[in-house]
This record gives C-alpha cells, sequence and structure tokens, in this order.
C-alpha cells in the first residue's frame, strides 16, 4: 500500500491531536491519496514517510521559496544558532534586518519582525486603529488574513464581538469598496486588501489597477491606512510591495512564509506616516527577536537581489499553465487556471463550465500516485528550486491522469 | 564607554524600527545601563554588542531553561534542518511529541502546537468558548496572557468589543472568583489562571491551594474549562502541570517559551472532555508543523526527565534568596523577594517598606555594570546551566553594589 506507514501514523495522531491534525496541512479535507506525514525534503521535492517522492506544489502552502533545505541559508541559520538566538535582547542582526527590508520595498521607512502571519495581520489591524484612534476595518468578503479571533475563517469558539467594526466588500469591486467606506463614515481606520484575489475555492483575481487606485485614494481622502497583506503572495510578484508594480504604494504590508525560505519569521512593514501608531501598540512573543531566523533572512534577501529567482518562477509556472492548456484542449477537458502563472490556482470544470469538485479531487489524486502533489481548491506555488524538467514530469502526469478520467467519464 | 557600540546600534534601530525596539524586550523601561543587543550567548551567560559579559537572570524572559547553545538540543535542531523542517505537511515528530508531552503532563490526553505563547492562550480561550458555546471568560486582573487583542495589557489599537465577554477577578480570591462565576452565569466558558500570581511590578504569590481548588470545583460545576498558562512558569514549578503539586488539575494548559529551550515552538495541552471543542476551532499558523523545533522540543524533554535540572534550579535559587536577605539585614536594606526560588522577583523597598523602583533601577544598574543581568519590575528566571559560583559571584557584586547605595542615601 502507498501510504501504509501514513495511514498508522495518523491512527497514533488521532489519539492525541484533536481531529488527528489540525489546520491548513490536515489533508482530510483534499484529495484522496494524499500524504499527511514527511519526512524529507530537498529542493523542489518532498518524500512521505512511507519514501515517495512528489514535485511538491504547495512549497509549504508558501515558505518554500528557494528550494526546501537550501544550503546557504540553512548554514546562516544554524551558524547564528550556534552564536545567539534567542535572548535577553535582539541581536544587532534585527537592525541590519529591519535596513535591508525597508531599503526593499519602496513603501516601508521601518519594520516590526514577529512569528505567525497572523502576527503581522494582527499588528496591522491594531496600528491602524491606533492610527486616529478609528475602529472601521474595512476586509474584503472571503479574504484570509490569519487564523485569530477576528480574522479566523470560522466562527467556532468566537464571538460576534471580535468582527464588531469590521467591514466587508467585493474584492475589485469598486462601488462595493466605496460603499463601505461610506458605511465607515469618519471612523475608517483601514482598509485590508491581498494583492490579487487568492480566495479558496473559487477562481483568483489579479487585482484591478481602478481599484487598487480607489483604495489608496479613499484611504488619502480619509486618513486611513491601507494595508496589504502580502503573507501569501510576497516576493513571488515583486521584489517589493506587490501592488508597486500598479504604482500603488500601501501603508502598511504585512509580510510571513518566504521571508527567511521557510525559517519562522513574519515581519510589519509601514510607512513613516504609520510609524507612531505602530509605536502605540503593544504586540510581542517570545521568540519574534531570535537571531538565526533573522541571518536566514539576510541571506534569503540577498538571494532574492541577486538572482532570476523571480523571473525563474514565472517562466516555470507559464510552462505549465500552457502544457495544461493544451492537454486540456486535447482531451476536451476544461482546465480553470487563475491567478498569477507563478502562484496558479488549478481546478476542473464540468461541460457547462462550473467547478467541479469531484473531477478536480480525481485529477489531483491521479498526480498524487504519479508523484506531484497538486492542491485541488488552494492555490499552489511554483519553488524557483524547479526545473522545466519537473514541470514537463508534471505535464506528463497530468496528461495520463486526464486520459484516464476521460476514459471513465 | 561601556555601551557604546550598543548606543550607536539604538541610534540606527530607531530609525527603522517604531521606539527604537518593541515588546517586552524593549529596554528603554528599565535599568539604565542595559544593554539592548546581544552577539553572544553561552551557557547561563549572554556577552552584550559591547563584549560585556552578564550572568543572564532573565532567560531571554523564560525560554532558555538549561543553559544557552545547548549542544545536544541545537544539535537536533539543526540534524531535523537538514532533513525537513517546514513542508507541505508535518513530520511524524509531531505524532512522536503530541505522544511524549502528553504522557508528561497528567491532564492531558491531546497535544496542539503552535508557535508564540499567545497563540496557545488564544487556542485556550477558543476552545473554551466552543466547548459549550458560551462566551464568558474570567481573567484575574494584571495577569499577563498574551499580546493580542483580547489580552494585550495596553488599549492601544483595541476596541473595547476585544474583551467584552470577559471578567476579572481577583488572583487567589475565592470570594472574588465566586463572584465573578456569578456574574458569567450560565454563560461561563473558562477560567484563566497562572500557576502562581507573577505580575509586573507588584509582589509575586504563590497559589493559594483553596482558590486553585475553588476554580477547579466551579469549573465541574458550571461545566466550563479550567485553563492554567503555564508559558512563563512551566517546567520551572513541576515536571507537570504546576498545579498537579497541589493535586488540581486543569482542562487546558497552555505552554511555550522552554518547551524546547528557546527553539520557536508552544502548545496547547487539553484533557479528553476539551478535545471536541478544540477540533472545532480554527488555528493554524505557516510554521507550527516545523519539524526542526519539535526535535529540539524531544530531547529537551528527554532531559527533563533525566537529570535533576528543577532541583537545581531550586538549590540554585534559594541560595540567591538566602543570600541577598542575609546582605540586606546586614546593609539595613530591605529586599522584596516573592515567588518561587527559581522564579524570584526581587525589589527594593523603602523605609517604610513601600516598594521603591528608583533604588531598583539604581540597583540593577549597578549589577549591570559588574556583569550581573537582574530586571527591577518583572520576574527572573534561574537557569540549570548555572552555578553555585554563579550565584556567588552575584551575591558579591549585589553587596557592592548595596554597599555604594547605603553610602550614597
Amino acid at each position: 500500500m502507498r501510504l501504509e506507514k501514513d495511514m498508522k501514523l495518523r491512527e497514533r495522531a488521532a489519539k492525541v491531536i484533536p481531529n488527528g491534525m489540525y489546520g491548513h496541512q490536515n489533508v482530510s479535507l483534499i484529495a484522496p491519496g494524499t500524504p499527511q506525514f514527511f519526512t524529507r525534503a530537498e529542493g523542489a521535492y518532498l518524500w512521505d514517510v512511507d519514501g515517495n517522492r512528489y514535485v511538491d506544489y504547495m512549497c509549504g502552502y508558501g515558505p518554500q521559496l528557494l528550494g526546501y533545505c537550501h544550503p546557504e541559508i540553512d548554514r546562516a541559520y544554524c551558524e547564528q544558532l550556534s552564536r545567539i538566538d534567542v535572548a535577553t535582547g535582539p541581536t544587532p542582526l534585527m537592525v541590519e534586518l529591519a535596513e535591508k527590508w525597508t531599503e526593499l520595498v519602496t513603501h516601508a521607512d521601518w519594520a516590526m519582525f514577529c512569528k505567525n502571519g497572523t502576527d503581522a495581520t494582527t499588528m496591522a489591524l491594531m496600528t491602524a486603529r491606533a492610527y486616529r484612534g478609528r475602529k472601521k476595518i474595512l476586509i474584503a468578503t472571503g479574504a484570509y488574513h490569519g487564523a485569530t479571533t477576528w480574522c479566523t475563517p470560522f466562527p467556532d469558539g468566537t464571538v460576534p464581538e471580535d468582527r464588531a467594526h469590521i467591514i466587508h466588500y467585493e474584492y475589485n469591486n469598486v462601488e462595493s469598496l466605496e460603499k463601505a467606506a461610506e458605511e465607515a463614515g469618519d471612523d475608517l481606520a483601514g482598509i485590508f486588501a491581498s494583492p490579487f484575489k487568492h480566495d479558496v475555492l473559487t477562481d483568483q483575481q489579479l487585482p484591478d489597477p481602478a481599484y487598487a487606485k480607489r483604495a489608496r485614494a479613499l484611504c488619502d481622502e480619509k486618513d486611513a491606512l491601507l494595508i496589504v497583506d502580502e503573507i501569501r503572495a510576497g516576493l513571488r510578484i515583486a521584489r517589493d510591495a506587490s501592488w508597486s508594480l500598479m504604482g500603488v504604494e500601501p501603508d502598511l504590508t504585512s509580510w510571513g512564509k518566504s521571508l527567511a525560505n521557510g525559517h519562522p519569521i513574519s515581519a510589519l512593514l509601514g510607512s513613516e506616516k504609520a510609524k507612531a501608531a505602530a509605536g502605540k501598540i503593544y504586540a510581542t512573543g517570545s521568540f519574534w527577536f531570535a537571531g538565526a531566523a533573522m541571518a536566514a533572512s539576510l541571506v534569503t534577501l540577498k538571494i532574492l537581489q541577486e538572482t532570476d529567482y523571480l523571473e525563474r518562477m514565472i517562466g516555470l509556472g507559464t510552462r505549465l499553465r500552457t502544457g495544461l492548456g493544451e492537454i486540456g484542449q486535447r482531451r476536451s477537458i476544461s482546465i480553470r487556471q487563475t491567478g498569477p502563472e507563478q502562484m496558479p490556482l488549478i481546478m476542473l470544470a464540468d461541460d457547462q463550465g462550473n467547478l467541479d469538485m469531484q473531477r478536480g479531487f480525481a485529477f489531483c489524486s491521479g498526480l498524487m500516485e504519479k508523484g506531484v502533489y497538486f492542491h485541488p481548491w488552494h492555490n499552489m506555488f511554483i519553488s524557483a528550486a524547479m526545473t522545466d524538467k519537473d514541470i514537463d514530469m508534471t505535464l506528463e502526469a497530468a496528461d495520463r491522469v486526464l486520459a484516464d478520467m476521460s476514459v471513465d467519464a
């Protein structure tokens, strides 16, 4: 059996972990045949506990940007660990890192480092509220900005008051955004936006420049803060805040996942205007000031600036998109590919063009057996460690799986 | 100048970090002469950026339990890092770690791992609310349970609704606790307690067994969950939940800081009764499932079980307490020493016995110059890496500083 050890581990896990696993890495809601536990990672590949190898299109749900077990980055981590990591104060690396990231990101004049993405979005929320002492926060319906009381996508364990001052609007819809801003009146603290619409279970949308510019203008008019949540997309769209490509500069950006290629660090970056407000909030964590992840982030940053990692990811993503498009056409199967090429969401549609989760699950299950880790309803991540050969192997596997599915249908 | 490089770094930091530093590691509110930046750590010692060495009584505010740069624990971290750390799924180590921690902690039947202490307390809050779909949470006035919207000790950036259903009671006061429970009525979700009263700026208090038992009984009577927040004190009081020493078993315990001797991992542990509720909440983080910190935690756990680290910490703390008591008496200076010997809060009092922060600051500044890192208003942490020699050197330094202060006064 392909996942024999995995299944045994799941039984043990069910005894000592609620639901056997929790959060975004619980595979019970994705394609059958998806392994839960892994024992090795290298470059673009993962090996499950049964020894099966996968080209991994999830990259740990984002953290892996330049390849798993990156020798240079991990060496920097461990070398710093041997000198000082967590201590009774930060290391000088923290200052250097804040200097480097604010150099890279145009809008940013300051940085605060933390651990989870949710830490950074929560600090953004609090900074926006502290900025002018206002309460209302605009968030796009369906957008994911973390997993704590005010933002977790499921209501269990939260109370209605946790979202008392959150107003929803529709992403990319200027009218809806304006209506929400009007509802906030003179109590508007900030507007949250994702770099592009990367909600789960639905086609992704690139940002409409008119929407992004209107969000910026509304914040300027009302003296509120524009927050772009870069945690998932950051560093995969630009070597700067993602909306810089449209000439829109946010006041706050939240970063995480790939800031140190998988080492635990996240950040809130902000403009001078928001600095005093950020200085008012109290946010901290036991491991936030630790040096090793900062050393790793400094090396990551250097690689981002010195290599063509981004252009290569876009090239690989384009090769995948084009190839899958051709296969779909040849096999008369409608493959919905949305979002940026380097962060594709790939779902199957039925004959009427509606999303068909069952077919999507079957597609991913088939790929999984052929050593390709695809996700049926979450955006995926191209890694800079992938090669054309990995993409071609994926396309070959996809072709075979879709051929089988055509026969079955 | 003793802190020349430190001061230059602070100037650079002020440009790119709000207030130059944030959170609990910002030294601007503690004794003058306290260094902000460190470049080396080993065992019980820290070296600041100017090369001055300190016996560190803060242990990174808790994470360092068995000594900085612990060779065996850090080796486990880096070895695991070379195989797999963050990935698209957890490693089998996560199951093993949940098994081991639930074996060690009597009340615990399951574990959920996270990164910050605040993650664990927030998950405890949400689990208690999800348990019977109730809202009210009892928290002791002045207790620290993390730094996010519902619990951060300062109001900036929060809204009143963030604490809509939190009712405060006085620690160790049964009557106050009962009154709060009555106020919650049939909407009581849970009661938070610290293992002992370790609030800042005030004498610490050991838990009154009558209070602990009444908290347990109230939760039983009302079918609510008892949460003991072990993040600061855990593993420094017992090799089990701290209240196990009084025969009181909580339903939920939050752990962090020292779980992997400084590597970033925290946890919520719970009893069978609370498992379904914990399985309902959605909580997750990009780095929560990473293997390296889990490998480090497994080694830490082994050392805790195989060595007399706890008894040694208590012995060292007792030597310090006794010595300081003698010095105070000899110098006619009233030194207020409260809390467990291994987590002492040490503050100076004026002639009337009232806490005197100015004298406390002067005491810590003096010690700092003599290579001893003391905190003027936060509990400190004895490290198992300290020796009698370190304590004796500390006592000698304290005697000299207090002698100077007596002359000055």
